[in-house]
């Protein structure tokens, strides 16, 4: 029998002649910088529930689930089943389709801030789309956004993602950083950049812009700030700032829609005016949503004497994305949710623990069925908290690299858990076990770290 | 039996409830506009082949083909096959799969300028992507393109995409005009509108604004301008204009891929630097891509000390539109392009006859397998030439009600056909018929426009 570390190697050398190939043809050789990795990308072959299989036949407990965007895992059969019924039927037509209304009846049933949608191809478009209607709506073309948050690749939603301690600027008034070169000068000074759930900050620094701001966007528990949610606080802040200053509240949805059945917005008393949704709405296929207010979402409306937001898109709202999205969202039902955000909080207990038996100084973050793994003593609350100093990345990539080699867990490169509802509590316990194992792999260089950092304190 | 017309009453009936329900919970009861109608948009049920069934059980003719992204028409077994296969083992994952480099072996052999690609999920995200690129390569914020030209509903790619007489200003100088309400003013700044094939001009304009613009973005067969051909002499003064001024010269063939085995560019002898595609290549599923020139397309990679350009998207690559693109791909080879080219050829060849036994004032444009009805005596050369005033507009309307309605035969709703590999000389001879026909119907009003028009200059 192979062991894992020959089948590794076997994978190395394959994928090694593998991303050879695809750089030959492929800018960088990856069509999604984040499946990026040194020396090259890991290569999956097929998947099936909670489990991943590689080119070398080698399966992993999926913690990633594509990006937090299979609620299901992989190949679910009901989804399948639905999905080959539609490719009978074709895949997209130049009219409407029916399914496409009931997946809509679904979604704003579900959740009350929703009066109208809008399906659109993903995330990124989703939170281009509801930038755009809500500059139509209000007249206005600032928008507000956190720093650190992740809102996909428009430009304007990408200001200050990747902000670092050289060029983050004054917590008072964090600068907006490029991520792309040459984004034009306007698009930075057309978005505010706030420091999220620090109230107080953030609304001295939305004074300054009231009236041109067409919408603050807030991702209630994001991601890449830290994975935390936005405190009671923080959301009735931002909701009673834009009530004073005629700005639309915009939640970005597009993650954590999983968090409760009603989505992260359920955990708060105070609506959006517009969220933007994808990932899990489409089923494991390529989509994006809005919703919101029906006299907002009124912009797009092409009945309107003066259409305010015109906007169409070839593969909008296709019959496969809805029949699988309604099939995902139907099964996601609140039972499923309560059962996946229980194994959340299982696995956090026990990582927790394990973080006490192996003495690391590691926190963990999270809401409803993500958490993600910190390598900082106390949990961060801030995004400049959360930062990570290159070293930490390396202990963070070490620690992924060791569960993916010798425990066969595969997670987000974030140290990221997002569990879908394929996962049963075997699956936990196998995690938190390899967590242990791995806080102890990483222990001499967190040390280090941690002696390093401590170090000036005492100096 | 069932008569035509009391089958549509029950079609309108029925669309009617649909698209009531539609609106209580859709913006405008449609996400796609293109597919709005008054007073209420068709409904499909099913489609294969080249016929579209809709919710009454009625049949007809495909020419629109999802707005010319089904190149094999609806449910094509073989790629039906392939996807049916692919769902088995997954849609998505966390990691990089191997039918994306299969699938950018094939396009990058196929078309000569495509060095490196890169892929995405729309056209919009395509051209997004292609003018992200272009400035992070350039370091310069500005584009130039071209009046009328739709390129997706990115702010800067959709700047002047309708202009009309009220607003286009000077043909020496064409305004930049906004679509969406509250565009910020620094996009249409930032955005160079040149009028297509009048390179005299264009040269003058782009002058103006040497050593800003990152790229010239140019449909070498634009749809909405038109859908007639960038003449030789206005490609090659692009080109060199481009080459003089630092600029790069970028295609949109989301749409024009089509036109020959090698796109709409193997017609020019100068390549583009990048081409944004789409459509097609999706063999049905959402898709984008951007491909072009290994330096330029190197700020997206992610192995650069200095990475220009970080790129990501959820859906991107996925491998369910990866193996549908490849089967259609490798399916549309160059005895397929040759024989639904042939098909239009013969289409425009009858439509044309048509016209002569009408006797109306109607012209045909297009290239490769694509064309364009247009009420005019002969074929416009420009886009303010081919604007269709509102009367001309409710004339189109009618005819296309007619086809459907009357004919059973389905257009894009600018009178455009792009045919499928599904259609055979059997309904290209039903096209024709179907078309002499129509125009019989709209000849009354055509003679009133067209006495209209012709008045003043007697007056
Ligand atoms: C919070 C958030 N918004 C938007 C996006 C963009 O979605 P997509 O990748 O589908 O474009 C993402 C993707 O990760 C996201 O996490
Ligand atoms: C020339 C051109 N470019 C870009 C697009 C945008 O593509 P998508 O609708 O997939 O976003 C289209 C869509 O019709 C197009 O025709």
């Amino acid at each position: 029998m192979e062991t894992p570390s020959s089948r590794s190697d076997k994978e190395k050398r394959s994928g090694d002649r593998i991303y050879k190939e695809a750089c030959d043809v492929i800018a960088g050789g990856v069509s999604r910088n984040t499946v990026f990795r040194r020396p090259h990308p890991y290569y999956a072959a097929s998947a099936s529930g909670c489990y991943v299989t590689d080119i070398e036949g080698v399966s992993r407990i999926d913690f990633a689930n594509n990006m937090a965007s299979l609620i299901h895992g992989h190949a679910h059969p009901e989804i399948n089943k639905a999905v080959t019924e539609q490719l009978q039927r074709g895949t997209a037509y130049t009219m409407a389709t029916t399914p496409e209304i009931a997946f809509a009846q679904l979604l704003n049933k579900r959740i009350p801030s929703f009066e109208k949608i809008r399906f659109v191809n993903s995330g990124t478009e989703a939170v281009m789309t509801l930038i755009k209607a809500a500059r139509a709506y209000t007249g206005r073309e600032k928008i507000a956004k956190a720093e650190g948050a992740y809102h996909g690749s428009y430009d304007y939603a990408e200001v200050s993602q990747t902000s670092n301690p050289s060029n983050w600027g004054d917590p008072d008034q964090p600068n907006s950083v490029p991520v792309a070169n040459a984004t034009p000068q306007s698009v930075l000074d057309n978005v505010v950049v706030y420091p999220y759930n620090d109230l107080e900050r953030t609304l001295a620094i939305l004074d300054n812009h009231a009236g041109d701001i067409a919408c603050v966007l807030v991702d209630p528990v994001p991601h890449r700030v830290g994975l935390f949610p936005g405190t009671q606080k923080f959301i009735a802040g931002l909701y009673d700032w834009t009530r004073e200053n005629g700005a639309l509240l915009a939640f970005d949805e597009v993650v954590t829609l999983r968090v409760n059945y009603g989505g992260a917005q359920a955990d708060y008393p105070d609506k959006p005016d517009l969220t933007a949704t994808g990932k899990i709405i489409g089923g494991g296929f390529p989509v994006g949503a809005v919703a919101g207010r029906s006299d907002v979402m009124r912009v797009l409306d092409p009945r309107e004497s003066r259409l305010l937001f015109p906007h169409s898109g070839t593969f909008s709202a296709n019959p496969v994305t809805m029949t699988a999205g309604y099939a995902a969202m139907s099964l996601f039902d609140e039972k499923a949710v309560e059962r996946i955000n229980d194994l959340a909080g299982m696995a956090v207990g026990q990582i927790n623990e394990a973080v006490s038996v192996a003495d690391v100084p590691v926190s963990v973050t999270g809401a409803g069925s993500m958490f993600r793994i910190h390598l900082k003593e106390s949990s961060p609350e801030s995004y400049r908290e959360a930062y990570q100093p290159a070293e930490e990345t390396a202990l963070i990539k070490e620690l992924l690299d060791y569960l993916y080699m010798q425990e066969q867990i595969m997670m987000i490169n974030t140290c990221t858990c997002m569990l879908s509802t394929a996962i049963t509590e075997d699956e936990i316990v196998r995690l938190s076990e390899a967590m242990l194992n791995g806080f102890r792999h990483i222990k001499p260089g967190l040390d280090k770290l941690h002696d390093k950092q401590a170090a000036p304190k005492h100096a």
